[in-house]
């Protein structure tokens, strides 16, 4: 039976959530296809999460192999395949928690980098499982700067193998997944050496244990690199190598080749592999950082209308936590934000789709701007999503605190995002170097792309909202934050340029404007991501009640980051005072409007219970008994042996009945 | 050996280490008896944490035991007592990796609200661990909210005995430490009723499981409350009453008691109680928040130190990342409020020793004072650090994730002090109900708090900094402190009365305006913190460098806090956009000359490489090598039954040798 102060939040729903849904996934047979695929993987035990939170570093790595081995064969039963409709919905619904996800870029790797004599004999293995690769790139001592890696690949003509070695202990990898236990073979970048000339980084195959018995190569030291903050069921792996010898057909030479004599011989264009680096940080958006926002916003909001704590009235019964308008500002925005990304990221990938196009048509011209977005995107995503788990997390209080609620494997798993793929400060500084490329030439008059062209137009208006319902005006906050976003290039640009022309050196010079480069960067993001969600509500069916929900959430996402970036806004006096008191009003208003819609708009994300896999979070609402239920089945609640060891002797002692 | 990029760092020191310490502890003598407790704790290999990382649930509890039991026996051997002065120093040494904390909470408790009689019978036995005591306050169903708690206590006149009940599922206890696995007794709080009268909360003592066998005690059922994100070695409980009977000595009775006939007696004054309870959130600052955000700088400067990564100029060695500019501003700002807190730390802990003076002599008028300071400023330095530590572990990129890196351990932990001792919003939301009843009383030209009495002068001048210098001036930026902590109290409330005034109600007027009264309180207590750094610098000896390095620190947090709340001190236009500026650019200057001492300012907290317990933060900087290590001795390198059960069967398919 469903908690009654929770079924209530649902009779009062201002718009259809089955709609909202399938918005959300893109048509309702999308909803249709995407179910079906939840719930064949959740009826099958196999991929069962409900142990997790009380399993060991060891258990989570063996239900893990498992899993993907019966993963292989549930596919082939359900005849789902990696081209088929269902197969993005897969791991979705298994939250991830799977092996050899390291396996499936081993082979993107070699089919994007390897020739096809090379394509032809190693995917036919990896697709069945016949060996198992990983990816080992990142090194102890270098990560995000790949040139700076370490570990040496030497041609021996002699012999026609390369002779890789991990020559110093900062060369070792370390962190590739599915290495450290698992992998049977691996792609290891390394700097190629050719009659003692190095020609920089290039992908290898090393086979690294025993197909037999699978036990390390000759030469190769591997193992795991132990406990890591989440991912526990993840074998990340180091990985030594000392005279490690292969043959000359392992370099992948879809773009470079070594001939059997030594020459070095470059072909094609790598432009479109550098693309495909650029939208993994596009694609890991949806499944690694909104999944987690959304289900973290799911279980914080439904806990918060069932949870009563204290009055807001003397002699009223205690009032339901989101009655508050403290935890309405902890939560609701993080509502608002889990959509606005969500449709970002639909402009995103279709416009990396449309890049994809014009990149086969051999036309690049698109690259600067798309590696731009996407590295500023996949940092300010992480972060603003990462911040709200963890807002979602506190707001839960001590249960929050729990493993039971869910929340703190969302949060851990969720703040890796800001690190792998490109740390965030890297990709924002990445960003803002192409913004004030961009704003140099639009101010010489020379054409730029067109998610930056608005800083050619710098307008120096002022804001012309008079009251508060002028901050519900799409047109008026979209305009802040674009003044915002030039205002803090051009103002960094200027910076720059004058600290060059007192003397500084250009390098120096860029170090020194970093933090403010960084928030340029970022707000820029912030203004694209303002301008699309107005843009989709602008588009929405107004049928069913959606267009309107969708519009608060849109002031909602604007005016929350206005008014916690309150200075962005009044520096320059573009907005003032009296102005942003009225901002303030408006968000704060929003507040209490979109509380009541709050639990239909988490529903409409559509997480099963067992997806969620959370006391506080389950649809039905019955938290405490969950937590109870729950808690009788961990491990610490088996005997302890400290009883017999330590207290038994202090305790016997005792009078028997005190 | 030592890392010569670290060795480097700390030979051109501008002040004597040394000398810090002893300032920090309090003076040499203090440093020299807190190095002793630190070194017999270490040298003890009963006390080793080096396994902790690697451990599960169950065997962190059971180690947690063993050290307590062990604690009570060195510290006999040692000659340490309760009231000694080596006392504080042991939980610090241990870094809180103990059982029966609970158990000193439970002692406490009787020896505050019990009565002579109870302390002589119960104080003995828990002292010498012939039983062991927990504290069951929290509910399931109820945390901060106490008059909500709905567990009962019901006087039975004919057998003398209270009949103890959890009459729900949402009246379980839950939380309570040591009570899941260890506890033989505990003080419950419940509802006490006489003749179906309801009295409101009152302390019971209650045994819950057998001193002979450990088994529970009849009606009693309890255990672990499973994972959570930290705290493993605790066995935080549950427990459910069913008509337990204890007899009527049990209720704690220094304050009332009931007559056999049932008659309810009050008998002096809970003030001092209440005042106990306050000073709980005071004493919690210094070992599990301060020196957690403290051993987090440790680690994430000393690895800024020796990590090096990508490069400033071309054609130079890579750069070490402290070199960059948004590399110290994530670090040095958290270093700079690790000093700012530990002096206000200093300044409450001298205030509440002088309440304590006060209160003893049957003087009360600084009791709503304290309270206010308490709540706020544990809330601000929790917040404050978490996210310190927090921004630590992110800037240390993927190693800060390992565990081995200690930063995990030490934000999931300090993370649960932004709930437990009174969750932070509701804390701050009393800071500032005392804020607005003192701006009422002190506009109607009545005597407030001493605290309090700036808001009484306001001043409706304008910053007078005229150049980035000025900025740098404790005057100039303590005032802008007290200014915007004035205007946000005045302003909220102004529209506390304008609410009330246009006919809403006074709740729901308050509830309105809770958004704005948090930001109040924060920069009330932001304001007293900056304005005690300043003073405290002002008497500082001026000698051995110490005065001004703690200048800069002074001016770095205070900077810092600008910068980042740049909107509340533009809002009214007390700084103008070109101060603005002024001040962000000594801000940025001042991270290039801290920077020169991050290191012996980190040094200067003297922590032992054992008690970092972190592969990055050690004294030698032999980073890659320790994490190396440490890493080969994690049980995920011992062999899975993974392979044979799963991947064998796959692999043995496969060519020998591809």
């Amino acid at each position: 039976s469903v908690n009654p102060d929770l079924a209530s939040e649902r009779q009062t729903a201002s718009f259809s959530v089955e709609k909202l849904t399938a918005l959300l996934d893109g048509g309702a047979e999308q909803t249709r296809i995407r179910r079906a695929v939840v719930e064949a993987i959740e009826s099958d035990p196999v991929f069962s999460r409900e142990n997790q939170y009380f399993q060991t570093q060891n258990e989570r790595y063996e239900a893990a192999v498992r899993k993907a081995v019966h993963l292989q064969k549930r596919m082939h039963e359900m005849g789902w395949t990696e081209n088929g409709p269902e197969y993005k919905y897969i791991y979705r619904a298994l939250s991830g928690d799977v092996a050899f996800l390291l396996h499936r870029v081993f082979m993107r790797s070699i089919s994007v980098l390897g020739s096809d004599k090379q394509i032809a004999k190693w995917i036919p293995l990896a697709t069945q499982l016949k060996l198992i690769g990983s990816y080992a790139q990142t090194e102890l001592g270098h990560g995000t700067y790949l040139q700076g890696l370490e570990t040496t690949a030497v041609f021996d003509t002699a012999t026609q193998e390369f002779v890789l070695n991990t020559p110093k202990i900062s060369a070792m990898k370390w962190w590739p997944g599915d290495m450290g236990r698992s992998a049977t073979h691996t792609v290891v970048f390394a700097q190629l050496y050719i009659h003692g000339k190095c020609y920089g980084i290039h992908p290898f195959i090393v086979q690294i244990r025993s197909l037999q018995d699978h036990s390390l190569c000759p030469g190769v030291t591997a193992g795991d690199i132990g406990p890591k903050m989440n991912f526990e069921h993840i074998d990340n792996g180091y990985l030594l190598l000392k005279n490690v010898r292969i043959p000359r057909e392992n370099m992948l030479s879809k773009f470079c080749e070594v001939r059997p004599d030594g020459t070095y011989v470059r072909q094609g264009s790598q432009k479109i592999n550098y693309f495909t680096m650029t939208t993994v940080r596009i694609s890991l958006i949806s499944d690694e950082v909104l999944t987690p926002l959304m289900k973290a916003c799911t279980i914080a909001i439904r806990y918060s209308v069932v949870r009563r704590q204290s009055k807001l009235k003397p002699g009223e019964q205690e009032a339901k936590i989101l009655d508050y308008q403290t935890q309405q500002e902890k939560l609701l925005p993080q509502l608002a934000a889990a959509y606005a990304f969500h449709f970002i990221n639909d402009y995103l990938q279709e416009l990396f789709n449309r890049g994809y196009r014009e990149i086969q048509r051999k036309n690049f011209d698109m690259l600067p701007e798309l590696h731009a977005l996407s590295s500023g995107f996949k940092a300010v995503i992480t972060q603003h999503c990462t911040a709200g788990v963890e807002i979602c997390l506190r707001a839960c209080g001590g249960h929050g605190y729990s493993l039971l609620s869910g929340l703190p494997s969302l949060y851990t798993k969720i703040l890796a995002s800001c690190i792998y793929e490109g740390e965030n400060t890297i990709l924002l500084l990445q960003t803002a170097r192409f913004l004030i490329k961009c704003f140099m030439a639009a101010s010489a008059g020379q054409p730029v792309p067109p998610s930056v062209t608005y800083l050619a137009a710098v307008k120096h208006g002022k804001c012309p909202a008079k009251n508060k319902l002028d901050f519900l005006s799409p047109d008026i906050y979209t305009e802040a934050y674009q003044h915002v976003a030039v205002r803090l290039t051009s103002n960094t640009a200027a910076k720059l340029q004058d600290l060059i022309q007192s003397g500084v050196n250009k390098h120096d010079a860029w170090n020194q404007c970093t933090v403010q480069l960084v928030q340029a960067a970022k707000a820029h993001c912030h203004y694209i991501a303002v301008k699309n969600f107005a843009e989709t509500v602008e588009k929405l069916e107004t049928k069913a009640g959606i267009q309107k929900i969708m519009k608060h959430l849109c002031d909602l996402f604007a005016l929350h980051g206005i008014f916690s970036n309150t200075g962005a806004f009044l520096h320059d006096g573009y907005t003032s005072a009296a102005q942003m008191d009225m901002a303030t009003a408006s968000y704060l208003d929003l507040l209490a409007v979109i509380r009541k819609d709050a639990v239909p708009l988490v529903d409409a994300f559509d997480f099963t219970d067992k997806s969620l896999n959370s006391a506080l979070g389950s649809s039905d609402g019955q938290v405490y008994q969950r937590l109870y239920e729950w808690a009788q089945r961990a491990p610490t609640n088996q005997m302890s042996p400290a009883y017999e060891k330590y207290l038994k002797p202090l305790l016997h002692n005792t009078l028997s009945k005190l």
